[in-house]
């Protein structure tokens, strides 16, 4: 008897890499860079790590108190309380006021995946979802994935060279009634007091829930109080919402997928109801979450001197970002390169717009072999002083080569 | 403006931990044991953990080649290399074939929530599940929340005080085509050649798609090739299935919740399909699987003299456990409690019947706080020096108790 396979209707699936990153590997040129990697590079080129890390690792290793029993389906007590007030700060009323808790999430997905599952079930009367262009293939697919209809947007305007409050304002204003809103950091979209304003009333008006992303605390402005201050509106604006904490691009533990899916509620009993489902809902996807990195991050946030050496290395990395900008900027105007590149270093953060047109971006990966997304985001901490200069010299050609063939087709 | 909650309607869920442990928990009496917890115990107490997993994480920990970067979603080549090395035996011909393959999955659910996914989207004529009664609620409720319709079953031959493989192959001529069987460690259930190969062919004429749940390899017999030879009557049976490959509990690190989704396919390209489609979910349900599990256990199981260390170690909790239960059959005997116990030493591993009916159970919950499940399957690692006079006298005065009840029944 012959046997068929019970798999035989299954399709070979598509890598989900990127298209991007597939089209790097394959290219054979010797001068190729990648410029869009989601880790923060040191200035060897490697994966950045808080030195810090490497001295609490040992510690734990070391610890023979320690047991290795199963932690609480919702991760460890202390790691989520240190995670909380890392967040929020150690005295914010929203803590105080015992109406946040969060729920140990596992790798970069999970929060989403977490968050997502939750108001399948609990929204079901709006299963619409807004989300930035760039987080699409990461975050957007989860919910696409779970049935809701998913928009893109973006905020970088490409003629003023900024992120735009005014666009953000304009999405929120014609979105539908209780839809969600995926929000990435938003340091970079500026806000008056008074856009501010406008923003928290549209927002309650229709219901809209915010799903904060905080990928990486700390390395965007090298405060970690400063890169979520943006969240205190959302707070003091009467606004529920989740937030996607992640703790391993901050700390150097890519590894590890450490995060927390932070709820903020009214009032306490509220919150203990929607941490009570979600509990239920992690018990089906792991049960129990991997706790190595969590008790890595625990030891630091929990002791003042390790601590202190963790923000003073977040501090370091973000001026080393800083200086890479300021060095572009500076070879870009001793090249010549028409235009103003002040927006590169008026952005915060390792990934920010290059602003270069799609016909640029194009020149840049077919001719010199530099990868950049097609909205010209690049990571920053990729530019190191071995590519500098074939970068920026890549950029100004860029640049000049499709000036010329504006003014060429202009002359036809 | 009064602000509505948008969890208005988010009611508080049941808590999930299982009735017997709440009742437990809620006990105030001094006496109080619990004979259900998942871990293995040491002869302390205290959950047992392989000696050499420490040697292992501070050699981690102290090595400065280590980088921390993203690992691939499918998880560590090594770490998969080696756990199915260990599941099926490095020459086993499913290895040399190439049609065995893996996903590293995320603590004790993961891998059933991953597998169930899959057969969520691709079996979906057969959407009907099998599982073991004792694993309803850990990994049943998966199944029924992904729209699987779950039917219990049970082995254990309580007039005979064994498992019985009659029992299974009924079950199995009963259950309708396509269906899905987990299957746990078939160790106790010894089934004669004739009955493994009605077994075989009984599931190759309905399609029945075994997914196995292999919690604890090693803990069982103490041997880990011994442990899971059964899988090689499907594997040279020409079945495809799934597995469940846990590594927590049989190297004691409970917390890392360290697993594998293994996949058995007829061939190589239909295996590449299954997994292609299984990254793709594993992206959505946390995208990096946290490594330092997986790390301990690669560098324990490619290192021989640790793998010798480690092995010797389960050989050595396994012999205590068997001690144990020698102990129990021994004390019973000396108090004369009525009743044959060998199926207490005929059964291997740290969970089997105690073969105490419900009313005899009831007895022990109630009149003596030894908190035990319905079917009387014990953790027999919960039994100690300091409590197995009190469990042993416990079970006589139950059986005794019983027997006088029913015996004046009788009279009436």
């Amino acid at each position: 008897m012959s046997t068929l396979s019970v798999f035989l209707d299954v399709p070979l699936a598509q890598k989900m890499e990127g298209l991007l990153l597939k089209a790097f590997k394959q290219d054979d040129s010797p001068n190729k860079i990648f410029l869009a990697y989601k880790v923060c590079m040191n200035s060897e080129g490697q994966p950045w790590a808080a030195p810090v890390v490497h001295k609490a690792r040992l510690q734990i290793a070391q610890d023979p108190s320690l047991n290795y029993e199963y932690v609480p389906v919702k991760g460890m007590k202390a790691f989520i309380q240190a995670c909380l007030e890392l967040l929020f700060g150690r005295h914010s009323r929203v803590i105080m006021e015992n109406r946040v808790g969060g729920i140990h999430t596992v790798g970069d997905s999970g929060a989403f995946q977490l968050g997502a599952q939750f108001l399948k079930t609990w929204r079901q009367d709006s299963q619409i979802v807004y989300i930035i262009s760039s987080q699409r293939e990461q975050h957007g697919l989860i919910f696409q994935d779970l049935g809701f209809t998913v928009y893109e947007h973006c905020f970088w305007n490409s003629k003023e060279m900024c992120m735009d409050p005014d666009m953000f304002l304009n999405v929120v204003k014609q979105a539908p009634h209780g839809c969600v809103f995926v929000i990435g950091n938003m340091g970079n979209c500026k806000l008056t007091q008074c856009q501010w304003e406008k923003l928290m009333a549209a927002m309650k008006k229709k219901q809209i829930f915010p799903f904060f992303d905080i990928p990486s605390q700390g390395l965007f402005t090298g405060d970690v109080e400063e890169d979520t201050r943006f969240l205190q509106y959302f707070v003091s604006g009467g606004l529920e919402f989740f937030c996607s904490q992640s703790l391993s691009k901050n700390f150097g533990i890519y590894d590890e997928g450490v995060g927390l899916l932070v709820v903020v509620a009214l009032n306490n009993q509220l919150l203990l109801c929607v941490l009570s489902q979600l509990v239920k809902l992690a018990l089906a996807l792991w049960l129990n979450p991997p706790t190595c990195g969590a008790r890595i991050i625990t030891s630091i946030l929990c002791n003042s001197a390790l601590q202190e050496a963790w923000k003073q290395s977040l501090k370091e990395i973000v001026e080393d970002i800083m200086l890479i900008k300021e060095k572009v900027k500076e070879k870009l105007r001793l090249l010549g390169t028409p235009g103003c590149w002040d927006h590169i270093t008026n952005q915060s953060g390792t990934h920010c717009y290059l602003g270069l047109s799609l016909p640029q971006v194009e020149y840049m990966v077919k001719k010199k072999h530099i990868y950049i997304p097609k909205n010209s985001r690049i990571n920053f901490t990729c530019i190191n002083a071995c590519n500098i200069d074939y970068i920026t010299e890549s950029i100004n050609e860029a640049i000049l080569f499709t000036k010329d063939s504006e003014l060429s087709s202009e002359g036809k």
